[in-house]
Formats: C-alpha cells, structure tokens, sequence
C-alpha cells in the first residue's frame, strides 16, 4: 500500500498549504473567529474527501492549481459539518481527532459562526475565477456542491439523523440516511474531478457509481470501528451510538456480516472502475484503503 | 409614499411566491427540517434586501424572474443570519417579528441546521442556469454574495458584535463592524441588479455609494427604534444592546445627533443616485423610508 500511503501524504500536505493560503487572517476583534477557523481546519485528519477530489481529477489531465482550490472547498464544507455537528445542540461532543472540539476550545458561539463561515468561504472559491477558466464548469461546481449539502444532501441527512433518535429504523432508512449524510459530499469529491475536466457522461457516471458504493463501505466501516474501535486510535469517544440506541449497520446486520458487506462494497465500487486506465488505480486503492483503516 | 408602499407590497408578495417555489419539501424524517425552513422564511419581515434588489435590477431591464430569484438567494442568507444569532449561544432572542424564534418553536439543532440549509441553498440558487443565462454573471454573484455574507462580510461582524460586548468601542469602531454586520448584504443588495444587467462601472460604483449610506443610516435608525421603540411595534425585545452595556450608535451620538446623522446618510445616499434617471425614484424612495420606518 505505500503508492497510496505517499499519495494520501502528499495530498495531506499540499492540502494543508492551500487552506493556510486561503484562509483569511487579521488583527481585529475579528481574529479570534479567523484563529478558529484555522484551529477547526488544521485538527488533522485523513482529507479523504480532498484526496478524492485530486484522485479523480488526475484521471482527466485537470491542473493542479484547480484540483486543489476544489479539494479545499470540500475540505471546509466537510469540516463546517464537523463543528456543527459537535456542538452541544447537535452531538455534544468535546473530542474530535484527538482534541478538544470547536467550541470547548473556543466558544459555542465562535463554533456556530466557525461553520457558517467555512461554507461560505468554500463556495467563495468555487466560484473564483482561479478555480476554473470556465465559468460554466464554476456554476457546475457550486450547485453540485450545494446539492451534495444542502437540506436535500447532508444537512438533510443529519436532520434524519436527529430525528432517529426516536425512530426505529430498517436497513433501507440507514441507508438513506447514510447516503445524505456522508455518501453525498464523498460523492461530490468523487465526481468534482469530472466536472473540473469536461469528463464524457460515461466517465461521470462511472464515478458516480464508484462514489456510491466507497460511501455506503466508509460508513458501515465507521459503525464497525465505533462497535470494535479503541478510543485511542479514534480520537474520539466510541461506542456512542449504541448509548444512544441509534440503529447503526451493525446493530441490524451484526459484525460479521457488516464486515462481508463492507468488503463486497468495495469490490463493487472497484468495479465501476473498468473503464478508466491504471489511472485509476489510487482510487482502486483507496476503496481498499476505506474498509481497512484503524480509524 | 404610496408609490413605494405599493411596491414594497408587490415585492413580498412575489418574493413569498418565489420562496415557496423553491424551498424543498418532502414526506420523510426531514419533513420537520423542511418545515421549520418555511417557518423562518415566511415568519414576515419587510424583505428589504429582495426589495433593493428587485430596484437595482429595474434599472438595467434584468429579466424579472432573474431578479426575484437572486432576490430570494438574498433573504435566504438574512434569514440564516437571524435563525442563527437568535440561538441561545448568540443572542438568545425567544421572539423574531412577534412570532417565537425558530429554536424555540422546533429546538436548537433544528435551527442550526436550517440556517446551514438556508444558506447552502441561497448558493444553490445563484449558481443554477435559471437565474441567468450568463455563467459569468451566476460566478459574480456567488463570489460576491460569498464575500459580502463571509468571515470578511457579515459572519465577521457577527464576531466583532460578539467581542465587543468586553470591549469599549468607539464610533468608527462602531461603523466597521456595522458595515460588516449588516451593511455588506445591503451593498450586495444594492449591487446585485448591476451585475445581473452587465451594467458599466459607474453605474456599479454609484450603487454601492448609494449602498454604504442607507445600510449605516439604516442601522442608526435600528439603534434609535431600540432605544425609543414600542416592543409591540418592533415585534422583538426593546432596549436590549443598552441592557447589555453595548455602545451604539445612540449610546455614543445621543438621541438628536444620531437622527439627524441617519437623516444626512439618507440624503447622501440618494445623492449617489444622480447619474440615474426616474427609474431610480424607488431607490431614492426607500432611503427616506428606511430612516422613517417605525419597525
């Protein structure tokens, strides 16, 4: 796995340059929020959804410069989500990759303006005419972005989720509610590389497809870490949802048989994958990479 | 005034039309999501920033449904702003245009995440070929109203308001972080027509004169219903800033200075307004209006 382990690295790197570039900074009173930000950015993390997005573009000779200005933005739209969904009204949650959350380290009202924020900014890049010469491929961007999460996309997912909490859920709502809630912004980084290249339909919808399937494994992963995971490697607290007695993947289908399922997704989304060249293969990688993980 | 009476009266008709247009709606667990989503648009309000929008359009013949549209995007994004600074972790307000808050009538998380979705689809919208047909225009209009609502826009004076509650300010402290508050989305407001019709420079520039001068002269008359407004008129708390020892406007000016400062920043606005003919009297209109209004 070292082609992938340098590829994640270099993407873990050249991502973290291009937030610290984007970033705005100051010395007013408004510093403390500007701190924040960088302090909820710059937590770590595997910038999975980055690393799609640069992986995805690299199939379709898209620059560099570009790829990266996308991979930001969902960067930020991922970590808003994060922030938010941290916060004492939503998840009360006070560790997130090791650290304290957003608004124990600063405040609860810092940490809902922290998010509002960073999705904005993202769609402020989007939109900028260093992201793409072509102003159609922008406006692409922006509402495939904005659809991935909005009230019909993410936000809507953790909306069900919310709701869930006194709902008893069968395996097709876990699904549902797993393909708003994490499955489409994965989707949107898996795809952004197409719309940044003027990919054919074909191409698009084969990633489409790849991006379904990675989304649903991700997911059943993360019910199975937060059942088997230990604290430590996770950086954060385990065992939360069966607490709660929220129906996870692994509540309904057992260990077993979320491992088998996560692993068959996998292969699925690998499969999508047949059209494109060794090209491909960092992101046939990861789709390995996603169900094996520690954390 | 009843030729601006009338308008204002035409414009939230058309924009509540609009709104139920494109708001989502739905069957499932984030049934409850959609409909506090309506709730908080279509609580009332004087749909000012539609208004400015819908005036600086007319003056460069921009296609109605293009206008109402963007229109709409506008006071998605103040309706955000409220939904969030009303929440117990901001501003802690129990009542919004005399009707309970959106956290109060739904709860907390809900409310967050109707202002993520309100904001997210405020982008939605711009970017989408309806609103208009040149991408280069949807780009403009997203990176502007990105910036004007952002970390340097109005999230950023949302900050300062927040720090400054430990802080003595002075006036053009004051004014920076009005300007940020509230001032960058009526500049948006203001502006959004011209870049809707690809209008000249000028005309550009005089707009956002114009823009600078009603959104402060604006937020004194806000200081000044504060102090001497009748609660039941308002439809919110009165007398609240005072209570929490926050300069103002009024605090710093007094009563006389401030009123005849808003009433020379009207003026100054529709000054702006001279390179435009006839077609411009709404806008010069609603500056008297805005220091006039009694809520």
């Amino acid at each position: 796995m070292s082609r992938l382990e340098d590829a994640l690295r270099e993407t873990v790197e050249a991502v973290t340059k291009e937030i610290e570039h984007l970033l705005p900074s100051g010395e007013g009173l408004d510093q403390r929020l500007f701190e924040a930000m960088r302090y909820a950015l710059l937590a770590g993390g595997k910038r999975l959804r980055p690393f799609l997005v640069m992986s995805s573009a690299g199939l379709f000779n898209v620059s560099k410069e570009s790829a990266l200005r996308v991979a930001v933005a969902v960067e930020l739209v991922h970590t808003y989500s994060l922030v938010h969904d941290d916060l004492p009204a939503m998840d009360n949650d006070d560790l997130r990759r090791g650290k304290p959350t957003c608004h124990i380290k600063y405040d609860e009202a810092t940490a809902i303006l922290v998010g509002d924020a960073l999705l904005t900014l993202a769609f402020e890049i989007l939109g900028d005419k260093k992201t793409h010469s072509d102003p159609e491929v922008r406006c692409n961007l922006v509402t495939s972005l904005a659809g991935s999460a909005g009230a019909q996309g993410m936000v809507g997912g953790q909306a069900i989720d919310l709701a869930a909490e006194n709902e008893d859920l069968d395996i097709g709502a876990i699904i549902r509610l797993q393909r708003l809630k994490t499955g489409e912004l994965i989707a949107f980084s898996c795809t952004a590389g197409a719309i940044l290249g003027h990919a054919p339909e074909p191409a698009h919808h084969a990633l489409q497809g790849y991006a379904h399937d990675l989304g649903l494994a991700f997911q059943i992963t993360d019910d199975l870490l937060d059942t088997l995971g230990d604290e430590a490697d996770l950086g954060k607290r385990a065992g939360k949802d069966a607490d709660l007695g929220k129906a996870t993947f692994v509540s309904i289908l057992g260990v077993d048989r979320a491992q088998e399922q996560a692993s068959m997704l996998a292969d699925q989304a690998v499969s999508h994958l047949d059209i494109f060249d060794e090209k491909a293969d960092l992101l046939r990688d990861v789709a390995r990479y996603v169900i094996e993980r520690q954390n």
